[in-house]
């Protein structure tokens, strides 16, 4: 089920490491000596969760058949041109940036506001609709970065005794 | 837009009074006056949140998209059989449950464990896909009566005082 | 940390056997093969988690403060009592019972109406002031029993395949 | 109650205008008419909930007595020196950031790493604990922007039609 879940990102123009970047970004102001690729281990680790692989399947999917033309209106519409009332698409990501505790959800609200990276191209794009999208990669950069955070505190922690 | 959900609901099989039922007998225990047509009405007041609408129509769209077979696998599966660590349609839900505070999430626990009224018909039913309709049944009628039992506190209060 | 918190819990007088017995009951319908072993290892896993040793503590420390009299109205009376529309403890409840997903909401839904065991004893007590920790029992059974439907998942679909 | 709420935040060093203005800088990108007392009626309708009413009590409650040097450790440390991981202060401050949707919890995620105005000061305020309180200032401003963005859309799709 990884393994599907990871094509599906890939095929809507999404890769590991343009997500383990955003991670990075919010990591290493509290890490210093943090690493690329100690953030892509960690979002290969977010992908390992069950509840996070449906969420990006339904996510997808609904962009996917709001593309296709057989979502109906009204609905149709409101995901096309990503309502700012809408909703549902940040409310599915933030159960992803919910999985290692709150800060995943702090980390997402400032995502939403500011968005960085593949998240940008994701959100000018033309050709795609991208509304669930771009929130899904917040909300799993945000768990990644989460669950960083906790390892980096419990290393310190274990430095201390 | 209210009316088009109600429609929604409605051509799925779900009528309003449906719904107040479930609330009523979710309430009455703690409000032994409380009538059938204090719960319509407050059924009718949670339409009118627009967040609710939007999760309604969204929740309907999955359904419906996935009985029309344009749902790719797996998520096609998955929402067939209501896979039971799914998760999302309880996920989407609950966003309806809690408008009112708190008490509409334990309310929502406890109908997910007990499927009553429309709900055990929604979820035996061999023709139609009810995965998110069931879930989202359940939300609307604990938020209706977690907002009964503010108002009847309130009604309380005034009265001591 | 582990440790301080499951003494809190036994000076409150709540044993890891009391809160196992409950993901136990809540479990063993999906599950005929469960034992209590495993519930107990279970739960011991919940408490590894660092947002739900705070999560506990907090909610002790108020259920305590309270009891201390230190607490000022008109919030004393309100935990005092355990007014219907508090909602706090609840809410501090639910973000351990959702460590492991949406699942643990609705168990702890469920409970919260139908209290079992230790619960219905720290519910009906008089000699303290157990407003949050019913709740966080509750919470933490939840979570122990989110925990073990998924490991049963994962070993019902390894059989198939 | 909501009276004593108020009061409450301005024995703590917090008024209505404080957190209208938080509210303002939220909201003004996307709607260049609104005004200051549009804000301020905002965060008094705020004020009116409830459960609102009862995690100001709560958070507030919390920081007087880690103060007051009652609360046990280890909790009483954590509290004070408002330990990055401890969540429960952000947890209880998203319960009033959510009370009007999924966009105050985005708000209340983006001041979490940007504290502005009153944040800044409680923040820094070397005589108080104010972990709580912090986020509770971010959670009502979030939410009584997210009404504002509600009435806002409204009044647009009112203007349209």
């Amino acid at each position: 089920m990884k393994e599907i879940v990871i094509k599906s990102l890939k095929d809507r123009g999404v890769k590991i490491k343009d997500i383990a970047k955003i991670a990075y970004d919010l990591q290493v102001p509290y890490n210093p000596d943090l690493t690329l690729d100690e953030c892509i281990i960690s979002v290969e680790k977010v992908f390992e969760k069950r509840e996070v692989q449906y969420t990006i399947l339904t996510g997808i999917a609904l962009d996917k058949l709001t593309e296709d033309g057989v979502v109906e209106e009204p609905l149709s519409s409101i995901i096309e041109t990503d309502e700012p009332l809408y909703g549902i698409d940040e409310s599915l990501a933030m159960t992803i940036a919910n999985i290692y505790g709150t800060i995943g959800i702090t980390s997402f609200g400032y995502l939403d506001k500011n968005k960085v990276g593949i998240m940008e191209e994701l959100d000018s794009s033309k050709d795609n609709v991208n509304t669930f999208l771009d929130d899904i990669v917040a909300g799993i950069a945000s768990a990644a970065s989460a669950r960083l955070a906790h390892h980096h505190r419990n290393q310190e922690q274990a430095d201390i005794s």
